[in-house]
């Protein structure tokens, strides 16, 4: 070959190609040269070069060979899962939650502090302290050792992560979460929904594998909504993308609200926090009075749930929060309902991973970000 | 350097070199060399191979030195839209449009066959040859010229291009469209809901230029609406997204019929299809009644708006379709009932590219189908 090539353009491929051998050895685990280069169409000699400079910079490690069987098994190689760190924050009215989570978005540990709605903003900030302080210590790990961060918490909060506007917790609106945040870890701080941050944790980890378009519904006394397509969370032009709880027609929040208040022989005695749960396990049990008031429920439920549909036409849509335990008594009549009204109805599961979906969220979205600066070939 | 670097890699950068020069060009328009190094931050003798590479493949071409100016200008180079041809049509109950364009989406041609909405589903299907016929031998052109066709039509149209369901034309739910288009070009076809091409037009060639995220409504007696985000139309997981015109809660096309059906003293005497825009007329000049009618319309359009703009958080509304001409009417109560409803009000505009819209953005989607196939550094 006669071809003029720069310095600078091989460059560019070695990092391409030291790309292609990390987004390999993710996807599909500890693997030989020869199945690398099988899997990314690379010259073997290529593969090896690129698996030389990762091993040099810390993100491939040649396997153990003792963990094969035969003999003279060849050399497999992985990637470094441990090789960073990354903290996912989880920021409510009644719990502070702190996770942190190797490169692969796996949880290694997770520590939570109770709090109350009643705390005053910088009480909270203390709070998310403590459980950084108490997670960080439970891991064995250090700041310096944290890569990225990302915390989740409730209200429409913009592309720069301000909080615009917090109703769930009281004095929120406006708190400097970032900016607290970016003074004590050495890393980015990225703040996000933490719907969005759940819908994606159900992606990756939970109820919604293998599904790249889907509405995820948190569902509970505090209703929120987010939407995941082609596998990354929406967060529309000013990260008000799922806010359809607001719109005046379906009110979520009130129909939860009334759904909480359901005067009823099955409830009467109970705490408000209660009252939802009884509700659900009395529907199971056949009771009329309960059933009427669920149903009332699942239709201004389906009413939002099919403007998003309708808007968006996920393949999917996971019910999660606090109702989420309560799928199987929501799921049918919802779809139901959805199937009079939408062209296509998606498929309708419960969540799987329950009250640390929003920290286990955070934690795939900071490994997003990282990749996105590590990996990004451009830059 | 001492690398290893097979002859695939090698071929693999080049079309990457290649790619980089073909998108400065089609992004910056002609230049020199050295603008084109500056831009794909490539060596100077990179961009000279890829250069040579491009003009033998027929992409690339010099420019006329008797375009430049002064005494020894360097020589520039352009992307050759003419390369190839893309069709585009638009397949309505009235009229049949095919718009020939060059590679950068720019019409060079367009035919509108009149047809009326009581035409048989074959003989339709003749209108859409004649429409090409015309298209064709008013550009000069054969089909063989012809790259990729897209074609737009109302309705539910999934992801392979099946027409499920159209209300709006007669005999057209499950229309052989993509067949009857495929068995008479050589090229890929691809049929679309005709509001998302109108959506893409607007984002490429009218209202909504330099904005990534829109939703575009169509107005008029068979309203539609579409999402683009990122620049892209969004299809949903089976083709059904932007069909919040059936919501039972909007209902939409209800909603323009009873602005079709006001009885006032304004329409009276008027054909169905002119009551509108003599409403619209009326408002502009004060009439109190002809103003509630066209509020009590804005109202329930805005239900449907802000279900949208809480669902994907659009930075712009473009107002498409026959009552676009009434955009100076419209814009300013839907702007402020959005703004009760929605945490972010977006910007509406009218649109500016009326009635070829669907035919435009179809070639302006084949163009991107066409990118697709050609551009792709995967394969």
């Amino acid at each position: 070959m006669t071809l003029a090539v720069s310095g600078g353009d091989l460059q560019r491929l070695r990092k391409l190609n030291s790309l292609a051998v990390v987004a390999a050895l993710r996807a599909g685990g500890p693997m030989p040269l020869t199945h690398l280069a099988e899997r990314t169409e690379l010259a073997r000699a290529t593969v090896k070069q690129a698996v030389h400079d990762l091993i040099e910079q810390g993100w491939v490690a040649e396997m153990d060979p003792s963990a094969g069987g035969k003999g003279r098994p060849a050399r497999r190689y992985r990637f470094r899962a441990e090789a960073g760190r990354v903290l996912g924050l989880d920021i409510g009215a009644h719990n502070v939650r702190a996770a942190l989570g190797d490169l692969d978005g796996n949880v290694v540990h997770l520590s939570r502090v109770p709090v109350t709605p009643a705390l005053t903003r910088d009480e909270r900030l203390q709070a998310v302290d403590r459980a950084i302080d108490a997670c960080l210590t439970g891991a064995g790990a250090t700041e310096d050792e944290v890569w990225g961060a990302v915390a989740g918490s409730t209200g429409y909060i913009d592309l720069e992560g301000r909080i615009v506007l917090s109703r769930a917790i009281r004095d929120w609106s406006g708190a400097p979460l970032a900016e607290h945040l970016s003074a004590r870890l050495p890393c980015p701080v990225v703040v996000e929904n933490d719907s969005r941050l759940a819908a994606l944790a159900e992606h990756r980890k939970g109820a919604a594998r293998q599904v790249d378009n889907l509405v995820y519904l948190h569902l509970g006394r505090r209703p929120g909504a987010a939407v995941i397509l082609d596998g990354a969370p929406l967060r529309g032009s000013s990260g008000a993308a799922g806010e359809i709880g607001v719109h005046p027609l379906f009110n979520l929040a009130a129909s939860s609200d009334l759904l909480q208040a359901s005067v009823s022989p099955v409830t009467s005695g109970l705490a408000p926090g209660e009252v939802a749960a009884a509700l659900f396990e009395a529907v199971r049990q056949g009771d009329p009075g309960s059933t009427t008031a669920v149903l009332r429920y699942v239709k201004v439920l389906a009413m939002a749930t099919a403007a998003m549909t309708l808007t968006v036409d996920p393949e999917l849509v996971v019910l999660g929060g606090g109702f989420s335990r309560s799928a199987d008594v929501l799921k049918e009549p919802l779809r139901a309902e959805l199937e009079t009204m939408c062209l296509r109805t998606p498929e309708i599961r419960g969540s799987t991973l329950g009250e640390e979906c929003v920290a286990v969220g955070a934690v795939c979205f900071a490994v997003d970000h990282l990749n996105a600066r590590l990996f990004n070939p451009a830059h």
